[in-house]
């Protein structure tokens, strides 16, 4: 089984966090193929960065299904692009943020998710509210740009670590989820630390994948995820016309 | 790895469809040990039957967590006794309804559950709900006992069936959802002649079962499932007093 | 008019609690049974116990009904088997927590219900949903044991006092509700002292039964709580097998 | 115990109707006093005659209290003034829609609401949701003006019972509510008649007044409740004037 | 165009206020007719002044569509009346609360809107509800009578603006409304002090006004806001009988 | 005043449309700039064209707040790119649903959105839903492809008839809303011959536009739509590394 894990964001290093991540968990017929996106922001903080890193996301989720991939993750936490590439892809496709969501939904009641920026909250608000935790959720953002995830200089774990600290006691969170790609490493860690389960959605995502093909299951082409139309794009983005 | 499947009632032979299904898509590395109920009805339809099933569940659960087990499944669609279940067990435990809806709602956005008894309709909305799929999702009733499911005799399949083409004519649905741990069987031949993905939630819990061990994760021990406490327990029940 | 209080915990102690309180606001006209749970937990606290009181509970409406009772109370906050005490009994069924939240929507918007242990604080949230009450209800526990209320020395109703005052001045609670049959002895007590109103379920569920019974409404039993069907139930709960 | 029954419309037969119900479930201690509004509309459809009818019910109501009333219910089903009359009185006020979905709510998961005409159809609904009955309820309009209830002739009678037939049918009603105080009368026999349970406002609004007086609960003074403070009123409504 | 712009309380100095605000945003097309009403309180504070400037507020809206009016604003922040308004005008009825969390929603995600005193919080919040702005507004009561805006000597300002404080501070708060018709004047210098967006709904209210009026949409006059029947009112109010 | 139009798909002619609706709109002051984008889909048909039309869109509104506009339209119905126009620009940004469902909530309680394919309808149910309007709107497809609006020979004009005879027969609509801007010019007509309020969503924006810039209200840039910081964009999306 082969599960392509695309890091929409143009950071190899990041990707680098991911597919250990990915690989740490997969299972042992699993080969895991982690792609960094070819365009756009070299990190994704906010709406704007989300958008415009779509069409990198797209052009590798194209190609990695065309090379034999059988599902897809979308590794970033604001589940960049996640329909469109539903729509696009045969293949089933997954969010991280999803997929964490899910897999702490089965083992606590309330928790909550730590985010990089406070620009980051809301988008992700919305996203508990999508996939149906609202009143289970509280999303925190530690103030931390996410590169700097990368950088044990920078503070940025002790600033997570914070949060973390003021979910439990303000909170009463029951278990945390790591709200970030770039914190895929950390979740054993902190779990040990803390004494409570903490979710890291790329490992979460990728199990769920393994589920999906395991079970067969495939995106509904019926309805909202209809494969696109033949169609003329203009300019810079031609390249995307589907059907050609 | 070892997966405990509980069959919550007190049938047999839907255990072991239940077995199956469980087997057919568990991992190379991951051991099924179905179980039937010892004590309470021999089909759970509707409230009664369900509060009446728990006793038995628990009991399987306690006794299958104590041999070793690393995670279990409740394998009834109305998610009998759930909630009690994490409470006893530090082993994360499932759901088939929960597993069901998630497995589904990676891959369609609007879908239909289509159950045994009328009596049934409204749990599962309840559970629907409960799993923030409220507006996504519908549940219809073919009106079969779910026993009947056993007997080809008994033209279950065909309501069934006559249920699956209304979900799709009227309900737009984009996937199907089978609302029993009975119709286990069924899904992968359904999903052939109906050419759109059927979920069983007996697989689908399997895998994410298996997400969850892999992944560390166990019940929040914080909050609405903390352990029970030691406590007297009187009469017939004695035997279920925590902490003894 | 004959009212059955079932205390589904097995301390009779309790009991005699909520028999006085019943008898108190009961009419002329009523008389006020109250019994005990045969088996199960001495206090129900959280979800474990809440599932292992349901066959006690459900036995003693049994029999009370057979007994010529005209409508049923179920005396525990978390309304413990609510639904399945419906769908058994043909005579109307009213939870404690079902009744305090109607009886406080009548006279307040906000208001504040404080229980006894953090693990029950969840499930009874769930109950204000199910009864339509989300945003207008937060629930507090005084960290408090069921059984400590009985005991002057435990210092319980100092805690259940810091919390009322925390409810008064951090909500801004209107009224507050007592969320457990083990404080409806203090409500007219506590209403005096605060000046605010404070509602206890079990008086609450007393007047509700009455009105059932005035205007000659049964439960419904059409859907969710139709009779359950004749049905074999095994081992140690072969009792309980519908339709014998 | 005396309780106070405004009628908001100026129709005085309609006031005989509605008495008759009120007194029909009274406790033997109860004594009705049933009122009719001196000024606004005959009948109360819609919006308009809603917010021109709340004059005459506040000064109906204030007249009540100080003659010693000790509860009152507005005997209109929607509800008409009620806020504006939990502010004034000192005493609980019940409107006949929250305590017929209230009564309701105890016996039936799924019920619908029969009501008159089409344009009140939009304002009870909002009701519903108020009343936190959302997903559970459904609104139908027999489109029958409000006085023709009282006219054997008028047809208005078949046209109910063909709402009801349509409820059971196609909404899989479990129980019926009555969505007008001039049904009051018909409740019983529909029960009858149709073998569910048919709830009407009016009785359950005593029995729910009953309820508050005995357990001493009235409307909490604090907050959007609190009693309005001195001020001028200009013109035709100079009376009203609070705190004169 | 002329738009008419009704003060549903009987204080004339805050209709100037208001009709500054108007004139001030109006286009060059626009006449703005800014009325007092006739008959009710001299401002209003919670549900029993609101019930009761209904019937000046709707004599006034007759009164200006009669004369020509082709759109009218209700300029209190609880939106008096505007139901009734809608089914009794055939132009179209805009309240000021509407007006400006429609103005708020374009442009911030998460807001807080500042009244006067706390017995409007409630009333407010039911509005954001309606208004379908829940999760994201907040509601804050300055804790000052409306009146004692008009007074530079009160203080009123200044506990305006601790609220807006608290606003930013500890609600995180985007941008600002105002909840009150009497604060129209401040938005523009608050906007400018605070260097985030302050929203005033009576301004909002006249371009959403100019809107309707351009794009010739009325109010719908099928359902619920159909033209009130003819009908009988009896006693003081008879003059407001439709149909006549 | 200068109010920049965006057409987010790269058909002029379908720019021609809106501009139309817009002039025909517009204040005597104001100036309507309507631009077609450079890149990507010809027409806006589900997920991944959007997806793929927000690069064009955004270089089209960072070109035209360049050159002086104040206010900026997104002229596509399933309000393409509107969180990351928002985070770009200083200028307020509005899209055509949110501005349509804003002039219909003034209007009617209930209404219904027409628009062109299946694939489009979840999408707009997801922006009903994030406007507050659930449980109010109704959306049908027509089954007709955007650009066949602009082909009388097609008989697009016919099935929008088909689907509107429905709205207002089966949904009870009060009033439609047009669900594509390809349909801006039909409005007026439909609107005379449907006897009910017809709302097209480009005029409405245009008259919001007009509203933000008179009432000087600009995005709240604290939040989710702060300005995005500087940061390196990789690849062909490299010209839209912000902060350059």
């Amino acid at each position: 089984m082969r599960i392509l894990v695309i890091n929409p964001n143009t950071t190899a290093s990041m990707t680098q966090t991911i597919r250990k991540a990915a690989i740490g968990v997969a299972g042992r017929d699993t080969e895991i193929e982690a792609v960094t996106s070819l365009m756009g922001p070299v990190s994704i903080e906010g709406y704007y960065d989300e958008a415009l890193a779509v069409p990198g996301l797209l052009e590798r989720l194209a190609d990695g299904e065309s090379r034999g991939a059988e599902a897809a993750i979308i590794a970033c936490f604001d589940d960049t692009g996640l329909d469109a590439a539903r729509a696009l892809a045969n293949i089933p496709v997954i969010g991280i943020c999803e997929a964490a969501l899910t897999a702490v939904s089965f083992i606590a009641q309330r928790f909550t998710i730590v985010t990089t920026l406070e620009r980051s909250r809301i988008p992700i608000e919305a996203l508990v509210r999508r996939y149906g935790m609202e009143g289970r959720a509280k999303v925190r953002a530690a103030d931390i740009p996410v590169l700097s995830l990368e950088d044990p200089a920078s503070g940025a774990i002790d600033r997570l670590k914070q949060e973390i600290d003021s979910a439990i006691n303000e909170d009463r969170a029951e278990a945390i989820v790591l709200g970030c790609a770039g914190m895929a490493d950390l979740a054993r860690t902190l779990q040990g630390e803390y004494g409570l389960p903490v979710v890291d959605g790329v490992s979460a995502a990728v199990k769920q994948a393994e589920m999906l093909v395991t079970l067969g299951l495939r995106t509904a082409k019926r309805g909202a995820y209809a494969t696109p139309g033949a169609k003329t794009y203009k300019g810079a983005l031609a390249q995307f016309a589907p059907g050609g």
